[in-house]
């Protein structure tokens, strides 16, 4: 039997695929192993576009090698700057941004994401985010500073104006070992 | 445009369709003015059955009159009884438990739903829920007493072993005026 509840990773999926279409312009603000890219990549076809952001070396090369293992490498832009950057980078408007926090799986440990550049690469994300726009963000706790993030990440996102924004959290609370939480931003 | 992000009561109940179909049986474990109660009714169809507590006769008596309107009170058993006795009342097994707590609406504000028997009635209903079975609870915090039921039944949620369940906790986070919460209850 197929579980009714998603988990948080796969929720993100779920929802980003109900409101990117084919055509549209989107971010990955962390590329890591390349699984979200591909994904979007997937899903904007070849009229639209995705921008990559890490700032490691090693994500960058994973991820090209991905989709060049998928021939669709021409839809992705892999940009290899911090991701608090991204409006430098991208004109708007984005449909979707896409955030899976922590460190790169298999990678340094020692290079994770951090509060104050999370917190600043989220308000990069609102001011080119298109309205009916969804910002996604896994969060773990497990690692060192985890805790930290999520706390920076989780404050930011309650002050945001109902008018302007609808957030979600979206949580598994009966497991150990940490699991991710999810939050979504829709844009009003 | 619709709004991506669903509303915590519209969430339960699009979890509930994923899961009831046709002939099953569920449980409606806070009647009040019936909604859910019609809900559920026209999910099971005429070879299913809803049974739907309440303690108070004045919500019995609305979901009475509203399942009338539509003709199918034949579907439903009302059971005027505190829903912590709802095993006693049902026989095993039911494919869903829908609780919607708090006050009744335009009812007596002093009589709501109290820690324990929440309590109560969520062991109640995990002991009659089948395999792949969902309980959803809508909490409110704004009213008298409303906090403390909410980290009673969260406190209650977080013990369940996650070989036997999982527990999702789902709420809109940057709203005033205390939005209500949704945990939904999956049985592995």
């Amino acid at each position: 039997m197929t579980a009714v509840i998603q988990r948080p990773l796969t929720m993100a999926r779920t929802i980003i695929a109900s409101c990117v279409s084919d055509g549209t312009q989107v971010i990955d603000a962390t590329a890591g192993n390349g699984h979200d890219t591909l994904f979007l990549a997937r899903l904007v076809g070849d009229r639209g576009r995705v921008f990559s952001f890490d700032i490691q070396q090693e994500a960058i090369q994973q991820t090209r090698q991905r989709l060049e293992a998928e021939n669709i490498l021409n839809r992705v832009n892999l940009i290899q700057q911090g991701h608090e950057q991204m409006h430098l980078f991208v004109q708007e408007p984005v449909a979707a941004v896409m955030f899976n926090l922590g460190y790169l799986p298999r990678g340094d440990h020692f290079v994770v994401t951090r509060p104050e550049s999370t917190v600043g690469a989220l308000e990069a994300s609102l001011k080119i985010l298109c309205r009916g726009g969804i910002i996604t963000v896994v969060l773990y706790t497990g690692h060192l500073g985890g805790r930290e993030e999520h706390d920076a990440v989780l404050s930011f996102c309650q002050k945001l104006n109902q008018k302007d924004y609808t957030v979600l959290s979206y949580k598994i609370i009966n497991q150990i070992n940490d699991p991710p939480a999810l939050l979504v931003i829709e844009s009003l």
